[in-house]
This record gives C-alpha cells, structure tokens and sequence, in this order.
C-alpha cells in the first residue's frame, strides 16, 4: 500500500521481553541489530520482484502478443494469493479445534475473527470478477488457444481449500467422468489425498458442537426438555382448532398441524437422521444438530453470543462459495457460451452443476430454519441454576494461552 | 479461477493464419508442437511457485511469528499486482497517443476500454481495504516494530503509476520535508526520473483535446462562437432583468449577473488561464480546455460519444484515486492512532494532505461544471455543413489498424 | 443526500428561453414566479411526508411488535423504489426505439447511458442483500406470520420489469401450478396483460439489429461473404490436417474439424434457427443474430463502438438479474430453510429454478461466443468503398433531437 | 423483493401465546381474524401507493421535463428510507443503554447486532453513489434550477442522526456563518433542539465504558498496575540502551524513550485530558478512557468479546460516515466543479471541511492506537480470582429479558 508510513518509524523500543529460551532472544536481538543497519525495504519485503516479474504471456512467446492475456494472468494470480490467504486462516482455525485450545473460550474470539476473515476474502473476490469481465469474449478468443490444456481445474489451492472445509469426494460432480483428483500428478496428487484425510473443518465443528453445554443428559437435557415442549404445544393447538367452528379455515389449519406435527416427529427420529447422512442430505452428527439448534435458541445467553456468531460466518462461507461459483458461471457463459462446441460435455454446464446444496458444507444450519418455533416454546432457562450459560470455561495451561495458539 | 474449463479445450484449429514474416511463422508452429505435447498446466502458466512462496514473515524470522502479518504480506503484494495491471493498460493507452494511432478513431475503442478497466481496478483496490481492516490496531501492533524500516512509500509502482497518469513533482506534499524519489535508491531512483520525463496522460490527452474537430478558426471556430453567444446571452437577460420592478429579487440577479458575466469574461482571459497554470490550480492547455468543452456540450453527436466516455473515464480515475487515499487514510488512522508519538511528522497528517485537489490530475474537467450554460446557448450545428461530427477519421496504415496497436 | 449544497443557489439566470408555444413560456414564468417566492424546500420536494411515514409493522398492530419488521419493511421498500426508476429507463429506452428516433445515431449515447444506468441500479440491488442479511432466521421468525398471506409473488413491478424486457409467459415457471398473473387482480392484471403485449426491449432490439449497416444484400453482404470464408478457412484446416503424419494428434484435430464443421454448418441454417426459436432457446431472429455477429466482429468501426458497448450492457442486465436471483435464493434458503414444511411445493426449490437461462433475456448473445473465428476469417472492409462504418446516420427533424426524445 | 416466497404461507400455527394482559391477547385474535379473512397483500403491506407515487419532478411542473431529475428524487429517498431504518436501530439501541438493560448482559448482543446493521447499512449508502454518478453534470445542469431552495442541508433525518450519534454543536462547521439549525423551521427545529438534548450515542457507550469491570480500584484496578507496568518497562528500557555502546543508534535509541515516555506521562495526566476534552480533541471521560483501554487489552477474555466488537463497529460508522461525506464531497466537485460561482461559500469546500476529525464522534477509540504496548507489559490477569471476566451479569427482571427491550 503506497505512501503507507504505518511500519516505516523504527520501533526500537518495548525491547525488554519477558525471559524467554535463549534462542528466542538472539533471534529478537538479530531483528535489533538488522534494524539497526537499516533494516528491510518494502520491495525486499513483499518480494516483489517474484510477484511482479511473474506475468509471462504465452501469446507473446508464440510471436502474437495479445494485450489482454496480461489481465487473465493477473487476476488468476491475484485468485491464488487470497486463496493461500483464506488457507492460512482455515489452517490456523483448524490447529485451534485440533489441539481442544478451543476449549478454552477465550480462543473464540480468535476463532470467530478468522472465519469472519475468510467471509470478507470471499467477499472481495465474489467482486473481482467485475474486472475481469471487461474482457469480451472476442478479447479472450484471441489467445485462448495458446492456454491449452492449462485449466482453473488445476487449481490446487482450490481443491485443498474445499477439502479443508469439508467438500467430501463422493458429492463432487465429475467433469467429463473423471475424478476431480485426475488433474492433478505426483505430489500434488498426494497433498490432495491428504487433505482428503484430515479433519475438515465441518468434522471439526461437528466434534465441537456436539459438546454444547447445555446439551448433557444429566443436566439441562435440551433435547428432552425441547422435545416435551414441542408435542405439547401442538396438542394444545390441535384442541384450539379443534374448538372452532366447522369451516374451510379450520380444516386447513388442522391439514397444516398435521405436516407441522411429522415435521417435527421427523426432527427427533434418530434412524431418518442417519438415513439422510448417508446420503449427504445432512452433513452433521444428531447430537451436533441439537448443539446448533440450543445455539439458535439461547443465542443471547452470554456464552452463546459468540458462537451463534460463528454459525452465522460458516453459512456466510457456504454463501459466498456458492456464490463465487455462481459469478464463475455467468462469466464462462459470456466467454465461451453454453455449448461446448468442439466435444465433451460442456464446461458452463458441468460448472452450473457445481451451484448446488451438495457443495454447500453446513447446508444443516440453513435447514434448520425449517424447525423454528415460537419463544415461548422454548424450554426456558432458570438462571439461578443454569450458571453454565453465564460462566466460560477457560484452560490455564499456557499452551492454549491466546498468545501461543497459532 | 479455479474450476475454470474455458481454456481447457485444446484449440487446435484455426491455424491457418495469413502470411506472415517467416520468423513469426515459426514462433507459431512451436506453439502447435508445444501443444501437441502437452502444452502448459495452470499453475506454471500462473508461475504459481513463485507467487505462493513469497509470503515470508518476519516476525517469524525474528522468532516471534504473528499470525495476522501474514495477512499483512498478502494484502499488499495483490496491491502491487493490480498495479502491475494498471500500468500495463496505462502504457497501452499512452502508446496508443505517443504513436498518433488515436487519430485513427477505430483505436477510440481500445482506449475507452482499457481506461475503464483502470476504474474497474481502483474501484477493487478501494473496496479492498475492508479485508485488511479485519485485522485490528492490536494484532498489527504485534508484528510492526519487525517491518521497519520498510513503508509503503517505497512502493516503486504506485510512485510511477502517479507519474505516468501525470502528479507533477511540484505539486506533491513533501514528508518530513524529503523529496518522495529520496525513498529509492539506484535504478529505481533513475527509472522514477526517466518517468517524469516521459509524455504522460495528462499531456497526451491535452494534445488530443487540442486537435478536438470544431475547434479550427477557419471551421467551426466553437470558441468565437461560444464567447459570442455566452455575452449575447448574458445581455439579454441583463435587459430582463433591468425591465423588472424594483425588488430584492431584482438586486439579487443582478448581483448575481454580474458576477456570472465576471466569471465568463475569466473563461475568455487566456493571461489568467496562463497564471492558473502556473500555479497549478489548472492544468490543461487553453486551447485543450476547449476542446474538453466542446465535447461536453456536443457529447450526442456520434464523433464525441465515446470521447465523452473517456473524459468521464479519466475524471473516474481521479476520484477513485482520492478515494483510495482516504480509505487508506482511515486505515492509518485506526492503525496507529494520530499521533505520530514518536517523532517525526505524522503519517496520518501527511497522507490526509494528499486526499487533495493538488493530487486531482484531470481536475479541470471537473471545473468545467462551472461554466455550464443552458443548451440553447451553445452555438448550433448545421448538420449539412458540419458533417465532421458524423464522420469518424480513420488511417489505413496497417501500423494503427486494430490488431497492431500493441 | 444531506449537506448537499448543489441544489441550494437560486439559478435565477438563464432564463432568456429560445422562443417556444405559448403555453409553455408561462409554465416556466410559474417557475420563475414560484422560486421567487422561496420555491420549494427540501422535505416537501422529496415528498417526505409520505416516504417517511409509510413504516407500519404488522406485528405492532397485532400487539407484538417485533424490532426487525422495519427492516424487513425499508428494504422492500428501497427493492420498490429501484424498480420504479429502472422502470423509468426502460421506458425512455423504448420510447426512442419505438419511435424511431434511434435511427438518429446521436440518441445511441442516450439509449448506452440509461441501459447502463440500469446496470448500475441492479448492481446496487445485488449489494442491497447484505443489508438484509443482517436479520437471521430467528428474528425473522418472530414476525414472520403476521405478513401472510403478503408475497414478493405480488411485485408488480418487478413482473411488469420482466415483461417490459422480455420475459415471455410462456418460459416462466409455474409456482404450484399457478399462473404468475393469478397473483394479481383487476386493474394490476390488465396492466400486467398489457405489459405482455407492448413491443419488449428484446422485440425492439431485435428490430434494431436487423437493421445493422452491413447486412443489406445488394451491399457490404456480410452474412454470404461470412459464410465463404469460414467455410474456406475449415477447408484449409482439413489439408494442413491431411497433410500432417499419423498421429493421436492428427486423429483428434480432425475430429474436432468435423464437429467445428458442423457447428457452423448450423449456423448459416435458417430451418434450424426458427426450431430453436420455437423451442425458446434462440430468441432473437435470424436477421438479427447476423446483426450482432457482425457488430461483435467489427466492434472498433466508429459506428458500431457504441452499439457494441449496447451489447454489453444487455448481457450485463441478464447477468444481474440472474444474481440478484441467486442472492434471493441464497437468502431465502437462510430465513426459512429448503423445505416448504407447511405443504405446496417449497418457495427455495421454486426459487431456485427461476435461476436459469430460460430467465436470461439476450442468451443469444452469450451464445454467440461459441461462433467466434480468428480475426483473419472475417471478411475484409475496404475502407474506401465502405464508408457506412465511418458515417453516422442522423435525423433532423426536432422530433428525434436529442432535447426531445423524452 | 421480488418473487419472494417466505412470507407467503399462512402461518396459522403456534397460536397458543402464553397468557398475557387482555387487551394484548385481543389484539392478537384480530390479527388471526384478518388473517383467515385473507390477510394483507404485498402492495398494501409496503404502502407502494405512497412510495411509488412520490416522484414529482420540478422540471415537469415548469413544462421543461428533464429526464433525469427522476433518478435525482428516487437516489434521495431512498437514502433518507435508510436514514430512518438508521435512526430506528440507534435508537433501539440508545434505549437499551437508557433503560440500564445494557447492564443484563444477554443484551449485548442485540446492541452489537443492530449497530453492525448501521455499519452495513452505511456500507450500502456509500456505494449507492455510483448509482447517482450515471448523471453527469450536464445532466444535473438541465434541472438544476428548478430546485432552488430545495438543499440536501435540510434533511432533518441526517441532522437527527448526527445528533443522535454525538456530534456536537460547537464542532459543526458553519455554512455561510448560518448555524445548522437555522435551515429549518417550526416543528423540525424544535426537534432537532430536542435531539440536542438528548443522551447521544457517545454519551451513552461513555457511561457503560466508566463501569467496564475491573477499573474498580478496590478490585483489579487496571489503571494503577498499568501505569506501574508502563513506567516499570519504560525504565528498563533506558537501562538497556544506557548498557549500550555509543553510537548513534543508542542516541536515536535514548531520544524516542524520552518522547515515549512523554507520551505515556500525558496519558496518565487527568488534568491534560480534561484540557483536552475541553477544545474538542477528546471526547470521551477519563474514566471510560480506560474502560476502553481495558477492554482493548483483554478483548479475548469472554466478557470483553462482544464489547470489543462493538467498539470496532463504532469506528466503523465513524469512518463510514466519513466515507460517505467524502464520497458526497467527490460527487459535488464533479456536479458544479469547485467555485460557487454565483457568490456565497462554495459549497464544495463547505462539505470538504466536514470530511474531518471533528466530525469523528469516536475519535478517541482511534487515538488509543497510540497507547498500546507489547502483551506483556499489561497487567496479568490470574484467572483464580478475576473470575469477574468469566462470568457475565444478568437481570432476571421481565423488563429486560431479551424479548421486550424495544
């Protein structure tokens, strides 16, 4: 950022750092002492001359320099910086639940702040393809030959991205019957096998979920109390109608109450949950759908607060990736139309396909807008014994301590 | 962009091209050969192995990683990537005005176009800001002492993008009384003075304006024409005015006519044009200032459409420049507060003086709105005479057709 | 916009109007008459009264009022107020299409500068959705049942939006098999009804196309010279094709050959066009796809820079609509989950289904991009014969002029 | 919005309210009656009658009907539409703090919500000029007399609003040396004197800082350890450069210490900052000074989470509503250029003057970034006893539970 002078003063002081191992200290002291002789300039220190000497156009190497394939360059560059960007909160986010640091709860602001992050990159790059779209397709017709077979699919910060978030393989759409990981060779291949094999960020939030306070058997009993709640309150609705008088609007309410009382009957049956697990229909664990769903409803509870704001930024991301796909797709249809014209399946389609709840990862936390209820349903907490909603919980060791999460 | 299928197609026809030197020929067959081997995957073509790589933090050299600098690297290598991009258009279009193809108005397309883009990425760079602003004064803190003494003043590109666009030396608010080229050292240092030199776009689009059809005093003579009608105008309502019963309405037009007719009788005062310039408070020629004002009233005719545009355009660039100066501003102020603290001047102070008309290079073409006046006053034409607004100049030199221009 | 100061002087100068009717003098002498008296003020002028006192929640009157209803109110209400000046535009636009004043080549900037303003608008309407997402499906919940049986279905003016652009009856998709039209009664109806059968700006753009210079038989003949060279240029592909050794390469090119072959053999088959316009996925005439394919060729020549920019602009709309779609979807999949719950067939899936190319006005000029040739392929002008790209059509009369168009 | 279905469906369910005073339980029967009579459509829900209707345009009035004066009325109501959402969240959330049920800390949540809802709400209006910069000052200058008076400075909505937030009478600058006020009459001035009266935003969150636990000096005391933690470093500091060699290093070394050290000594001075206070440079007590200092320090810990956000968000309508006059400013320059022309103060450098810190109502959470310190120089907690940031404050009275603060 030109003209910046936040980091130009030199910041000699608040040298005195608490006793720490020694090597740290030299290190500390090699910064002093680099300073001192001046220190880095900013070129060095963006390594600029990698980033700005990266641009080689492929049109210019063939004897026909096309004066836009500078712009496709730039801007799929740019994609890929923010890429590595959002994977170094996701990483970050991830150590937190891995190493139960997010136990204690000091860690979530820390961990709603980063997810918050990856909301605002999307964000910005839901917007750049604004500039990319002052390409014509006649622009981009007059080198996209020389592309070949270089393609986004090859992406591989992308595909880590959506495996770290939690895009399992079996809902993936194939393109052109091929695996998604075909792509991809030797060491790539194996960094994408990897990640396959960690715990995504879904799985991560699942575990954490499912230890809502609030949740355990022997204490509140949400689940059981809000359960109670449901069935009697339909039952008084049921003998409401049944109290009316006989008329259209009476059997068309209690036609309603029927749909409203499977619905619900739904919601507690166990086996219909693992049913719809199996086949990706929903993504979490039973006991992690009545994490979200205490979330939902206590969400002004003080120890909620935060993660209720946390549900809310992971259907942000959802949002966003699906909309950043969504803009994908109105630009390949402005750059090469619908048809595919020269064999295989059409690339605007197979992308169009991708636009879909199956590549949405906490698809469960829209869907349970479907089992609201009014307040007063709600199993009502009684603070004189319900301290847990008022207390954090906190873990000592320094290990967690906010300073050393990362 | 990741998922992209658009250039996954081998575009293996289309390769009979029209003869050309032989040299070319060659360079072109490569390219088939390359192809039919295999031709380039993505992340060489992005040369993704250096982009990716260049984030290295120092707080973690320094044995004190902070997890938000990373953040911090990304931001501002994207920043230097878009402008990588704006002085790649940015040369294009002077290229286009030092070779003269601009008086070919076909090329009028591809300099409306990539001035745009140029607005399409400042408006990107602006709304930017709110990914860094996700990172509070308290996360940079950590890490700033390591960034010294780079700044962002050292930023070479945005430096020459000003100069190119045309921010005179002269007019640049100094930093703790240091001329901006003592921040760069060696070549850079020469490669900023070579920029000074060099036309820039301000000059460019002065000469162009200057040549604005309808100008000549043996054609059209809009100049004669215009100062005729304005004071004719101003008469008649004069005599309105004085035809009135005595009022306060009445003393108040004619106070006010008075000082319109003082205000075009400045218009008309070359001297006075001449001392503006030299005090920098304009910047055009006389003689471009008309030009920029005869397209202005004549906007509809078909020759002045898309010049129209591009003086929009170029007043865009301006604005978004100031914004982004005050985005950053703001930044800085949320960053580190006001107050330098520790000597020196303040950065704040310094880059709030830069959000300032001094920095505005096409500002004349927002001070034209003052001399606005009512269409019927704005000398007519007759189209069976001046046909030149309806026929468009072209230049047959293959040197300027379309393709060449780069 | 408060603190705006630029409509604050009294512009009592200018009023020396060129001679005009009667009648209209005096209106303006009312002007003068009124401003002289202390004209109007801000409030009024607004019509604030009424904007600012049209806030009444549901929940209120029925003895609940819930905070977020306002919300839900304004935004609606902003959504209305949008509609009604795109509406406003769109109008103009086809008010100088139908009238033929488009022929007059210096109301294109006019006709450019309002499609693009509506671009603008919906970009604005896109963005508009992160407001609203700021009340979470459990706020909505709350209010929620006291707005039945009031549905965005019941817009009228985004339904007379649809129709004015062109949206045919016959492409929409039934919601619970119910006719879009049915939602609305008496006079909304007719008005509706009317909408469908007032010429669209796809019918008027269609008419403007097939008119594109170039076109006419007994002139530059663009189509047949078209035709000869991309059927010229495939021939010569096929021998370089046979010339070259056996090879996988050679057996792939050629197979692309046949299909590229075929592709445009359906181009130039005016049979097969008027099938895929009976199905709806061709939309525009045969004539008028020549128009544009000619225009997308030949964007540079003075006359068509501006008509090409047109092109743009429309496909930029039904990009924008279609996003502004998906943001509704995505929304609305977060306020109420993808189940319907309550019987009839769900509002997300409907939703979701709206999100097609069925929807998109001028997909043909997306699909366009598959007919793309290298430049080398398009037939040759020669600038000294074929001076209708250099020369604007214009009409004299002051019916079309551009103070008049309105 | 258009086609939206969610509020379609006749939520005729969960009637069965808990028992509540009569005249309440009535209110809610009538809504179900209208409901099952059929309820309240879309258009009439909205009052489309009075938003669609309001747009009278001047120019039309006075027989000369321009264009765009159309867009120029609908850009304005609909910002003064979400200056009255603006106003309707501020002033929630104002009586959240007035009531005291800010102090039940299950309300901080909606307080942070609906401030956020402004951020993005400004957010949006910042962006919306790009909608009224489709307009050209040619455009703007055809109907630009016919407003006369009519001034954006009249939007009563926008002064109440600055008011409300906390910007002061004294700081305001004047135009024309007309006091604000004076550009209304009657009714709107008395409320606008009102508004003046009232407890602001800032001094509102001023008092819930003063109470921030642990400033209590019987309990952590923050400020006394601080200031011993401050000086205690700052000391060994000097000893570690005073065991420095010499050179000049050591003496840049020495020099900023002493300026730090300066620094820190005003900020523990209550004398200096009520001087301070006095002219304007700040804002906020000494007392909630150091809340705000305390809760920047220990935002982590749970208590403090949420009230950190809410202070970033409070910078962020700070910094919007600079945006957006700055924004405001750049469209006026571009409408009527920099001279008034026609005698008075130029309004554009009017509206450059407001784009200033004293405009900042939140000046002071900004300037705190000159007060922060490495992480271990603030005092340390030791979670055994400081439990008070654990464990959050409730009220159990009705008044404030999160259903009835409105």
């Amino acid at each position: 950022m030109s003209g910046c002078p936040y980091f130009e003063k030199r910041h000699l002081l608040f040298k005195n750092k608490p006793p720490t191992a020694e090597g740290e200290e030299d290190a500390s002291q090699a910064g002093v002492n680099k300073a001192s002789k001046g220190g880095i300039i900013y070129g060095e220190y963006l390594q600029l001359d990698k980033i700005v000497s990266a641009q080689v156009l492929q049109s210019e190497l063939k004897g026909n320099k096309i004066h836009d394939e500078h712009l496709f360059i730039v801007t799929h560059q740019a994609y890929e910086l923010w890429f590595k960007q959002i994977l170094w909160e996701l990483d970050s986010v991830r150590h937190i639940f891995i190493t139960g640091c997010v136990r204690d709860e000091r860690n979530m602001l820390k961990v709603n702040n980063r997810i918050h992050r990856i909301v605002m990159i999307f964000k910005l790059l839901v917007d750049q393809f604004s500039v990319l779209e002052t390409m014509t397709a006649l622009d981009f017709f007059d080198f996209r030959e020389y592309l070949a077979p270089a393609s986004g699919f090859q992406s591989l910060q992308f595909r880590i991205l959506e495996n770290k978030i939690g895009v399992p393989d079996n809902l993936r759409v194939p393109y052109n019957r091929r695996h998604y990981r075909d792509s991809f060779k030797g060491h790539d291949s194996e960094m994408l096998l990897a990640t396959e094999q960690e715990p995504t960020l879904l799985k991560l939030v699942e575990e954490w979920l499912e230890r809502t306070p609030g949740l355990e058997v022997d204490g509140f009993n949400f689940w059981e109390r809000f359960e109670i709640n449901i069935f009697d309150g339909l039952n008084k609705e049921k003998e409401q109608i049944e109290a009316m008088e006989d008329s259209e609007d009476k059997e068309e309410m209690m036609l309603e109450l029927i749909k409203q009382k499977e619905l619900f009957t739904s919601l507690f049956d166990e086996k219909r949950h693992d049913h719809l697990l199996s086949k990706g229909e929903r993504r979490l664990s039973y006991k992690a759908l009545q994490g979200a769903l205490m979330i939902y409803f206590y969400r002004e509870e003080p120890r909620f607060q935060v993660p209720f704001q946390l549900l809310t930024s992971l259907m942000d991301i959802d949002t966003l990736m699906t909309k950043w796909r969504y803009n994908h797709v109105c630009m390949v249809h402005r750059m090469i139309g619908s048809k595919a014209g020269t064999g295989g399946s059409s690339g605007y389609h197979y992308l169009r396909s991708t636009v879909s709840d199956r590549y949405k990862v906490f698809v469960d936390l829209f869907n349970l807008a479907t089992f609201l209820v009014p307040r007063h349903w709600v199993p009502k907490l009684n603070p004189n014994i319900h301290k847990f909603l008022y207390m954090a919980e906190y873990c000592d060791s320094s290990y967690c301590s906010s300073e050393e999460s990362d």
